[in-house]
């Protein structure tokens, strides 16, 4: 008999798992368990298609169930949830519509997600008042943008989702209402960006309600009104974006360690506390480049890599999932905002760094070239090692700069070592010095 | 009495040397030699003045000599040429319209740069035929369009200068004939890049001669056509771009050393086989970071860094010049073309490694998320130990992507660890899997 590897989730760390591992290995039977209806979909294009830039949630789809099954050959079963894992039976147990039964595994990925968090708002239920993380729910958000013609919006969050979707909403017309209940939108992204982006939304007629808790909403059947601090705002429609919390349940009634983060603890390899039982995507955690502890931070790069890896190890050519830098990068209408490793100070001196930071302000071309705009560039180092920890930039052009401060960071560089990259100039594309140099030169001149 | 750092040469590796000089050591005597009127000047601004996105060229000067002179404190002297070096007494001879006199230096700093290569061309002397490397030229080449109005004309040489002043010609209505000796334009940057570039510069009416000799000019004051093969093309007026020589006859006649690109040779302080005697910028080599052998490839960034940190190490802060990877960038038209390290296998071969590589294509954005484009990318690594050697990519956005590889040879990665680099994502920016790692993950794949 063939061996079997089941995979719970059929999202980006399922499927990459369930391919690569079908790829590699053609005569183990692959069967993919997912509760939902959709597979292997973009959750991040979920704002574009709010904002009308995506006019269809399939082309969020990367591949379809029918090619999943009929070009891969792997078992992949929808509305198919599984409700228990018996690790010592090896065998997981699966309701459908129909009722249950029981699969047996000689491999197990769990990859069962994360959700977004809904906080005990008071009239959370109301009508157009909705969390994005699936994808019916931003189908939901469309149709009642289209149907109700909302004026006013309220987002509560300050975070990707949060500014994503100020966008989405603003572009048809909507007015919206930011509540953030910290000091600064984009808290993992550090202070100037956050302010840079808080002008910025602000410019283009967001109304921020910064250190502002939202307590509830309120309205006959349909929200009319955002309730915060004592005050009422009137809003014909909600998002809640707070943030997701891992789907760990299953896994861990099972027995499978959770980590100081509370999601999934896993090895290198993304394996769990039981051998033949993995983890990954953002039910799990992965090491930090930068800490060497395990962190969650839940982003489609990182589930989509630690399943292929995933994928390629159970079909016995062990592969170690990759650390996290935890790099991310946001639009804000005109912004790109990006960061990655340690930004906060607090943070790295937890880990044990003492930091020093520096933020500077260059051009994206040369000062006489057409175009190009001043891009904002923040890096933290270690003072005793001189050690690159981490950094953030925005600007409206070119914040995809991160990358060079990231693959800094994956290499252990220290600030001196990134400052002497040979990094790629003409005119039309950089200054002389990068502005990533620039900042390493300026940050350099710190340390010494 | 005061020590004197002598610098020959006022562009960029002189003027960062000499600026960071006396920032740091504002008791040291910095004396610049300059035989030309232009210092610290953008000589790769020079075809975007030709085509009119830079409307001065003194918008191309980073800093005047006037402010050199009063706000640095530097002893700035232009139209004075130094013609001699005597190592032993420790002394320039320099040359001025009012005669020759000698100045003695502490240490000295050789930043003669390059000069463009002059190929013994029949009716090379006649009106209308320019090379480009000095801002004088741009400024003659500008005038000729300018009262000249030249219908057709030809550029020798499908180098960076070649192309982009094809297509700073062009923008003028001007047909442009491009003549190039080899197989392809854009040599160092591969074969991948070089066809696309080709094929685009078609596209844009550029009229490509490849595998074509030019022997000549012929006309009467002025040129009237181009000699090739036999052939005559008309032509009013011709650019020779066919590359650059350094200039190291100043050095090599006081003894100064040569390595074996033709350039001077330096250890990792940029210094030459005299103690005190450094050299940097277009007229020296390098150390290349992926065959760790001397190289010479005069860019602008090289020539800054190298001359900043000869400028520390002047005051006894002693800094390493860095080492180059020879990474480029072009613009042509509205492609952008990009490279690093080894690209030719041939030379990777030459190098002692044993080179594999792979090209895709794969879009700078989320599939579904409007804009973007395709980016071709080779990517080539040594079979034997896994590590990168280089890479060149193409594409009308992201070319700047350049860089990632780039950190990634300075890393001294591996193709398995580039792969596992945690890059940003986010559908406006890039898909899941950056181009970059998607390339690393297909030749990951071949070099299992």
């Amino acid at each position: 008999m063939n061996d079997t590897f089941v995979v719970i989730g059929g999202d980006a760390a399922g499927m990459s798992a369930a391919s690569k591992a079908k790829r590699e290995r053609p005569d183990l039977d692959v069967v993919v368990f997912e509760r939902g209806s959709w597979v292997s979909y973009a959750a991040c294009g979920m704002p574009y298609y709010v904002k009308g830039d995506v006019t269809s949630l399939d082309e969020l789809v990367t591949i379809t169930p029918e090619r999943f099954r009929e070009e891969r050959d792997i078992d992949l079963r929808t509305s198919h949830e599984v409700v228990d894992i018996d690790p010592e039976d090896e065998t997981v147990t699966v309701a459908n519509e129909e009722g249950t039964f029981e699969q047996s595994y000689d491999y197990l990925l769990v990859g069962t997600g994360a959700s977004a968090i809904e906080p005990p708002f008071e009239g959370i239920e109301l009508d157009g008042v909705f969390t994005i993380h699936q994808m019916d729910e931003a189908d939901a958000i469309e149709a009642y943008v289209s149907e109700q013609s909302p004026e006013t919006a309220a987002i509560v969050g300050g975070g990707y989702v949060g500014v994503e979707m100020a966008e989405a909403l603003s572009a048809h017309g909507i007015t919206v209402h930011l509540f953030e209940m910290l000091e600064h939108v984009l808290q993992p992204f550090g202070e100037t960006v956050a302010t840079t982006v808080e002008d910025h939304l602000r410019e283009r007629g967001v109304v921020l309600h910064l250190e502002t808790s939202v307590s509830g909403f309120t309205g006959e059947n349909a929200i009319e009104s955002v309730e915060v601090d004592g005050e009422t705002h009137p809003a014909d429609i909600a998002v809640v974006g707070v943030g997701v919390t891992p789907n760990v349940d299953l896994a861990a009634k099972a027995g499978v360690e959770l980590g100081p983060t509370g999601a999934i603890a896993t090895d290198e390899y993304g394996r769990t506390n039981f051998e033949n039982i993995y983890a990954a995507g953002d039910c799990a955690e992965a090491r930090h480049v930068v800490t060497g502890e395990p962190d969650h931070v839940p982003l489609a790069l990182t589930a989509n890599r630690a399943g292929r890896a995933i994928g390629q190890t159970v079909t016995d050519s062990p592969t170690p999932v990759g650390d996290i830098a935890g790099t991310a990068i946001v639009k804000a209408f005109d912004l790109g905002a990006a960061r990655t490793g340690l930004v906060d100070e607090k943070r790295a001196q937890e880990a044990g760094f003492d930091p020093v930071s520096v933020t500077i302000s260059a051009p994206t071309r040369a000062h006489y070239y057409p175009g190009g705009a001043e891009l904002t560039i923040t890096l933290l180092a270690d003072r005793n090692t001189g050690r690159l920890l981490g950094g953030s930039l925005v600007g409206q052009e070119g914040a995809k700069r991160i990358d060079s401060i990231a693959m800094a960071l994956h290499a252990e560089m220290t600030v001196t070592e990134l400052q002497n990259a040979d990094l790629a100039y003409a005119p039309p594309f950089s200054p002389v010095w990068d502005p990533v140099l620039t900042a390493a030169k300026v940050l350099d001149g710190k340390l010494d």
